[in-house]
């Protein structure tokens, strides 16, 4: 007997049966995340003809991805970032009213337990991280109202364009800190000015930027999450209005709402800092937080490959 | 200075930014790769509304699958399988002329290197594989004419539900081997009747399949790889027309083109292999090879995590 002439087995159907299979799945919310995946992933393959070649390249990359990943590096989270992903699931999450201060990506460099700092204190543990900056505003509610002791979880990258966490030799509270608010809302503390870095390119991410004539950098930013009982928490970044990569984030975290000006100030303005010398700008940053609802405690995104 | 009034940045946006930074790649399919990719992923997210929480957990089991993957276990091939990927980029890529045999997945055990067995040679190589069964039939091309010379490259497993590569302390050779047709197309081996068997369920993949309440169970087959000269390649299975789970193999490998019926045989049968005692089946199976176009050498699937 050669052929049973039974009719082929078509690409659709290939796909059906994949949707079909998960109809016992008696979660209905896990159900409906899996036929999606599988309906998505196929389109995708259908869509472009994907060949056995490319299929068997894909795999290689993802074995490489898993193979570099470890507790300090995460790059399937830097794949998500690197493909938009990261951002639409956080714009997804956070429809927020007119007026409050929008999220981005939380990053890689997050670290919890940044120490408590004071009104004003500098974040600047190691000495030449940058020119210093005196970064100050107050956290509002969307009427204007200020909110007292609302809480600024502040991380950035110094001149040499790392974070203190990718410096082993660090000291690990550089440029990190937690700021509370006065009575009046306000909140001030001594920074650098960031300036833009590159992601880690030397992994599958990387070759895939460079090989599609990507850049992998990402424009100058101090990141904060603003933390207030009551209120959604907002995990989001200041840019500096005139950095470059602005327009080309390797990340797409770029909003123009969070667009901030360093304004260069001179030794002697009389308004400088007591722990700073020499040339130095300041930032205006005011931050607009949303009423949160019931049952709800905000949009810290955690980091699960780097937070311990 | 609260907000600064620009518009809100939407999924949308962040889906259009994502596609367009391939638009400067030079490679015109990876452009169309990429792109097609990220519409898809997106797709998926905005369709589900994908929460944080869900995309962290998405996270964590690329993490777990690259980190369970290795030299003998290829943790995101099994995820390609069990959402029927692989299946479909094997259908995507074999449009046969009718009559030929239907392509199925590789999978996991395949090795390279069987030996090569004479007609009607035993590749049972350990004592007690199962219930001995000669296979036989001819390779043909679609018009009915034999080919000569042709490989059948086979390999199975055995009673134990294990493949050789499975057990480090197996025969390497055992159930698998390397045949060639005679004049008349046709060859013959003795095998084992193979048994059902589940895919490796101790990882992330069978822990999705638990959460959603399928199986992790392939109905019995023997694989095969056949390749001649001036043919294209196929690689197929023959699979029990009776076995369980024929209507939910686990990687949607079933084609109804590729039931053979196992024919259980006396020990008196005169027919009876010299090799085999006691109870015996047989099987007859013909393969129809199509055509290899200009510049093709078929259609075998190297699996890139197993094979040496």
């Amino acid at each position: 007997m050669a052929s049973t002439g039974t009719r082929k087995t078509t690409p659709a159907d290939i796909t059906a049966a994949a949707v079909a299979s998960f109809e016992g799945c008696a979660d209905p919310r896990l159900r409906e995340l899996m036929q999606s995946l599988v309906r998505h992933l196929h389109g995708f393959a259908t869509e472009v003809g994907l060949t056995e070649e490319e299929w068997r390249e894909m795999i290689v990359t993802l074995t490489a991805t898993g193979h570099i990943t470890d507790a300090r590096r995460q790059e399937f989270i830097l794949w998500s970032d690197s493909l938009g992903l990261s951002m639409l699931v956080d714009a997804l999450a956070h429809a927020l009213p007119p007026g409050a201060t929008e999220s981005t990506v939380l990053g890689p460099f997050y670290v919890p337990g940044a120490p408590q700092r004071s009104y004003g204190e500098s974040m600047v543990v190691e000495p030449g991280a940058g020119i210093p900056a005196w970064v100050y505003g107050r956290v509002l509610d969307v009427s204007g109202a200020p909110i007292a002791g609302a809480e600024l979880d502040v991380w950035q990258n110094g001149a040499d364009m790392l974070y203190a966490v990718q410096r082993p030799e660090a000291e690990e509270d550089h440029l990190r800190g937690r700021y509370l608010t006065r009575e009046d809302g306000s909140y001030a503390f001594v920074a650098v000015r960031p300036v833009p870095y590159p992601i880690p390119d030397d992994g599958p991410v990387g070759r895939m930027l460079s090989a599609t004539g990507r850049h992998p950098w990402r424009p100058a930013h101090i990141h904060m999450i603003v933390r207030a009982s009551g209120y959604k928490t907002v995990t989001t970044h200041v840019f500096d209005a005139v950095s470059e990569y602005l327009d080309s984030d390797a990340v797409f975290a770029v909003k123009p709402s969070l667009f901030r000006t360093f304004v260069e100030r001179s030794p002697d303005d009389p308004e400088r800092p007591p722990s700073v010398d020499g040339e130095w700008v300041s930032l205006e940053n005011d931050i607009v937080l949303a009423r949160a609802e019931d049952g709800e405690d905000g949009g810290a995104v955690v980091d699960p490959g780097r937070t311990a």
